[in-house]
């Protein structure tokens, strides 16, 4: 199935100049949505691992779906102030200043082997600075899963250290 | 199981004097989330509905783990500015000014039966605007699903019209 046409790419948003690769129409389609969770599964059916971590908030989309199916824990990495116990915290740059995400301390445990999924892998910024949360808890990464990736913004280098999964790939 | 009992209160967050139902420990135990998803399965087994929509951001992980378990596509309700496409939006009441929800206007078609999912009832303002966006969009409200409800807080109220069906319940 080529999900990247049942992707919806919306002109000029957030802002002008900015094609926007909307999900919404992926995950509408219960076929494609299926596929989706099924490509993911596939992959990692042999990967060893121990929780499913999900990045806030269309991360935590494919995250849970895949957790459940595959019988994982499952773990979010949040924007700032959204989770209430003691957290680790990492900034990263946006175009204009900063952003951040947590995770709960406790979330995970020394040595436990995460997946990390995200929807889309664009700039990496986001993904770079959840990978080092996971690192800041002692977790180890077992692999990164996108359903999306756009190569041409070359995110994939500021995550080079993991194994990188992309379900569709966008080259320019 | 008791899925209260693996829920985390943490005291005095976001602001003193508040009780915050910390769900995370729930999520990242494997055993118990699926018992989560396993329950909300069985109670909707025989209902006819169409698609299942999750309001951001906790309300994703539920929805989008049921939807994929019963086949059927999942619905974004997101906070405002998220969505690329039009939408229909709807505002709330918080206890200081107001918040809104979006919903893409081609979520849903006329006449879909709609099964809306969240982690927690409190007041009820959230599930209210959300339950407004879907009728906006013509939709039919078959169910409303939440992990937790806190009775003492009355936000059934809110959205009695509806058929509502908590997992776990906070009398007091």
């Amino acid at each position: 199935m080529d999900i990247l046409k049942r992707t919806r790419v919306v002109q000029d948003f957030p802002k002008p100049g900015i094609g926007f690769f909307d999900i919404t129409t992926v995950l509408k389609d219960a076929e494609a949505f299926k596929y989706v969770i099924d490509t993911f599964h596939k992959e990692y059916t042999d990967l060893e691992f121990d929780l499913i971590a999900g990045i806030e908030a269309r991360g935590f989309i494919f995250a849970s779906a895949l957790a459940l199916k595959m019988n994982k824990g499952l773990v979010l990495i949040r924007k700032p102030g959204k989770l209430p116990a003691e957290t680790y915290k990492e900034e990263y740059a946006l175009e204009y200043g900063t952003n951040a995400i947590e995770m709960h301390k406790d979330a995970i445990s020394e040595g436990d082997k995460v997946l990390l999924l995200d929807d889309l892998l664009a700039t990496g910024g986001t993904l770079e600075a959840a990978s080092k949360v996971i690192e800041k808890a002692k977790g180890k990464i077992a692999g990164i899963g996108l359903m999306i990736e756009l190569d041409f913004l070359n995110g994939r280098e500021k995550v080079k250290n993991y194994p990188i999964f992309s379900i569709a790939n966008v080259s320019e």
